[in-house]
């Protein structure tokens, strides 16, 4: 069967108090089963998950980490603030957040907002994918599968990808645990990361910059069964030990 | 404009000498500007990129390589023989290959091949694209672009994604420099890996194990503009160089 990609096209800029779900719904027809993938700055921006620059007093780290990275102060507090550990803080500050994801500048961005505004990252992802599923049931009456997507680079390839920072109504993995390959051997490679698959393509379809379009629609996606522990613990990250001893 | 993403179903097991373009041609009516992603162990089984493990005599480090992973010797000679570079070598062995791509094991594969064989990555990942491009081509008149996917694991999240490893008709990175966000911000955030997201993408309608559609076309792709330095140099990339000095 083949699958649909709907870019969600006409939303206006998103202000705050915007009802999001409602709006995406009055756009695109949405079905039983189809995936919606949402850029985590639209729905920060809807529900106030902002900050001015001008307000944020840094601190004596802050101040340290805008020396040696070359940053404003200010947003080094900001992303600290976001942040519950450091893992290396030159060439850049790359944290470690509560719901699990690791990233450059904990997500904090100044693209697409106001002059002097900041757009943090939805304080609980999840949660987030959860209110907007709801919120499609109810101004639809469509069960949707959610995505919360955010931009983040990578280590040994150059340029950011789309990944999933948040998700509802689907496992973060599909596990293949006691599945057989083509030729009956069980398999060793077990588990693959879907919702940042997905993420992927829809930040593609989305694109950067003006062309305006922060959420897109898959229809006919297959189903899949996994579990949600879609970020390594400290002690199992072997890149994550390696670059906190580097960093010493 | 909707995306429509095809699976190639019906292929048969591919064996050496399959014409494998002319193969996907039959079973998908191919227009230009299409995107094909295949699956590199099929090109690879197609071109005899594949090895009898039974042949292989580990030298002395593929050995201890082998006690310090718990892995076969003989296949951890057949990834170093892959390899340019070794980053770390245990837990896993995590090398580099000579056309950039760092990976665990090197891309080697046992799954979805006879017993006692090893599937390696094509050795010219972008020629492998090219060919396949000039095969459709040929097969059915249409000018497609093309990406190698391979499966492969990351840092911080758990779950392996699809990645490319090769290339043709399509820039890797999307480049943004001097565009303008919606309040006409120069963007800081310059370069998108597009051939990953939509590797990632094709990987998950592939599915991993027994599906049998190691081939999908996407259609209704917006085109872009770019460059092709997927991989950072070993001297810009932190990660690289924080695993090896762990490692020694």
């Amino acid at each position: 069967m083949r699958i649909e990609i709907i870019p969600v096209e006409g939303l206006p800029l998103i202000r705050k108090g915007d009802d999001l779900a409602a709006m995406i719904a009055a756009l695109v027809p949405l079905q039983d089963g189809d995936i919606l993938c949402l850029a985590s700055s639209v729905y920060s921006k809807a529900h106030g998950h902002t900050r001015p620059l001008a307000s944020i007093e840094p601190g004596e780290r802050a101040r340290d980490i805008g020396r040696r990275c070359g940053e404003d102060p200010r947003f080094m507090q900001a992303v600290l603030d976001e942040s519950t550990e450091v893992l290396i803080d030159h060439p850049f500050l790359l944290t470690c957040l509560a719901h699990g994801h690791v990233g450059v500048r904990a997500g904090v961005d100044q693209s697409n907002i106001e002059d002097g505004q900041l757009i943090l990252l939805p304080p609980d992802p999840n949660a987030a994918a959860d209110g907007i599923r709801h919120g499609i049931a109810s101004a639809a009456g469509a069960d949707v599968r959610v995505i919360i997507t955010d931009t983040c680079g990578r280590s040994f390839r150059r340029g950011q990808t789309g990944i999933a920072i948040g998700w509802s109504g689907m496992t973060a993995i599909q596990d293949y645990r006691g599945d057989t390959d083509l030729f009956g051997h069980v398999l060793k490679i077990t588990e693959e990361a879907v919702v940042d698959e997905i993420a992927g393509f829809a930040n593609f379809v989305m694109g950067e910059s003006n062309r305006g379009v922060p959420a897109v629609v898959f229809r006919n996606c297959p189903v899949w069964k996994g579990h949600d522990s879609l970020y390594f613990n400290a002690d199992e990250d072997i890149t994550r030990n390696a670059l906190k001893k580097w960093n010493e």
